[in-house]
């Protein structure tokens, strides 16, 4: 065997994983599309809209579905992305031990996501927050993502069939993976100035690299976590959807949406790094379609808002088991 | 005179301008309570929320009335602060100008600030956003400030009208006031993930030194300025508050409300500041009462919307001509 067939195999391994994985989101997208349309039942349908990248080269279809019936707002994402990394996103890879990133940036790189957030009309539904990204910069290749949901009200069966479908998912590749998985997320969906986690969390994970070291195939379970987000949430979310809501935790709703965007818009990296030449567009399609602030707004001692506000509040609580 | 006099005569002079600017901004902020009251017509009050600052000294009053008839929600703040300068702050500072401070912070501050947001109810009253402050470090202190405008439609002749108010106001202390502030309040006020000003500008200014070099009274203009915000705006607030809207005009003002949140979230000085140990509901009381984000939601060409995005997307016009 030559020197460096072995380098040039691999190389050409990885760069056929992107383009498998940049079909796999395709698809997987496509498929999401036409379950939550008919999981909506409105007729409603999402509105596709396809569109190119202004710097660099790459293309993305961003699918919104508005005024469904379970849905308030659903949008899948797809990006593909192929760009040099500046100075300031290789300097924050290389920081969490990317260690083949040259820190001030110029690299060529490729990235692969898809992203969602539903957003139901129901206050007694969740909001779910998913996504998927591959990265690959040379040679190396990271898969990131998670899903999370942010309820208004503490459906604590729903939580708990939530995070055990995820620890499922996860336990099938290493059982390492759940517990460090959700803690991730629920370090990350923190909301500092407020003290409060922005929902009950689910999984978290990055730079989980292709090859690079960890005892489980990190593309395998790259796809079994994106073919499982709709699972994850579908049947629980139409299942809460049954009941009937107030007003009242209409409002309610509308108020803690304004913690959504709160986080989105000063914590979150995702929208951080988009702002620097992404289409805002495709960020803000994450926002929730209506949303309400009050001054003060707190609940009365031992409602089910309060009971919300104090899990939100306390110790991330452990939910898969 | 002993070597020192001077000195501490100076400092003695800052510290009684201190207590005095105190005083001033919280019998301001009365008055404008109760002219706001008068102007909204409806009944609704003010809630006065007077609260004690968790970290270092300082108090606040912050007043918010919610659901009245010309405000969909107004809020005026006041605090008053004595802290110790963060490293993160102090080296902004620094950099800025402010020669006496110390980069790597640790000096003692004081700081006294009026803040106000009004966002009324009618689609055809521009929303009105506007503080000032005094900050002292040392034997220097400093003011800033601003008050502007965010209409959710075009009504050039109140543009007009407004500026000229702020020129009028520049112009009785220093003939290059107006252009600069105003050329700083656009720079400032501006979205770059948007490329659209937030709104129609007004003027900003800040670190203007007491004593520092400015060929006018410093003092005198932070009052002057501090005097004239309400008078800037409430008579032609009412004039526009007299016209009806349509539920389409109020859709298109929640919609734009989402850039106003987008600024401050994700650009405003202030609030990035205020995140670090400030109070989250006095900071977020800024918000706007109710909002919504529709996914890519353009104006059809040559309507009264587009009309007033060409303006914001384009370089900021000169108004008081």
């Amino acid at each position: 065997m030559p020197p460096n067939a072995r380098a040039r195999g691999s190389r050409r391994a990885t760069r056929s994983n992107a383009q498998a994985f940049d079909d796999y989101v395709q698809e997987l997208q496509k498929d999401m599309l036409s379950r939550c349309e008919a999981a909506d039942g409105s007729g409603s349908r999402f509105r596709v809209d396809e569109w190119e990248r202004e710097r660099g080269e790459g293309f993305g279809r961003t699918c919104v579905l508005e005024d469904g019936d379970l849905f308030e707002k659903a949008a899948v994402n797809v990006s593909v992305i192929r760009d040099v990394l500046s100075a300031e996103r290789a300097s924050a890879m290389s920081e969490r031990g990317r260690g083949t990133i040259d820190r001030a940036g110029g690299q060529p790189y490729e990235a692969e996501a898809l992203s969602l957030v539903f957003h139901p009309r129901s206050p007694l539904v969740p909001t779910l927050r998913a996504d998927v990204r591959r990265f690959r910069v040379g040679d190396a290749a990271w898969y990131g993502g998670g899903c999370d949901i942010t309820p208004s009200y503490l459906d604590e069966e729903l939580a708990r069939e939530f995070h055990r479908y995820w620890r499922s998912v996860c336990d099938r590749h290493s059982p390492e993976a759940y517990p460090k998985f959700k803690a991730w997320c629920d370090r990350y969906f923190y909301i500092p100035a407020r003290g409060e986690h922005r929902g009950l969390g689910g999984i978290f994970f990055d730079d989980l690299e292709e090859g690079g070291g960890e005892a489980y195939d990190v593309s395998a379970f790259a796809r079994d976590f994106s073919s499982g987000i709709l699972d994850s949430w579908l049947p629980l979310a139409l299942e809460a959807n049954r009941q009937e809501f107030t007003k009242e935790q209409k409002e309610w709703q509308l108020l803690r949406r304004g913690r959504y965007v709160e986080f989105n818009l000063l914590y979150d990296r995702g929208i951080k790094f988009g702002l620097g030449g992404g289409r805002m567009e495709s960020i803000m399609v994450s926002a929730p379609p209506s949303v309400k602030w009050r001054y003060d707004a707190r609940p009365e001692d031992g409602s089910e808002e309060d009971r919300l506000l104090r899990v939100l509040s306390g110790e991330p609580r452990e939910w898969a088991v």
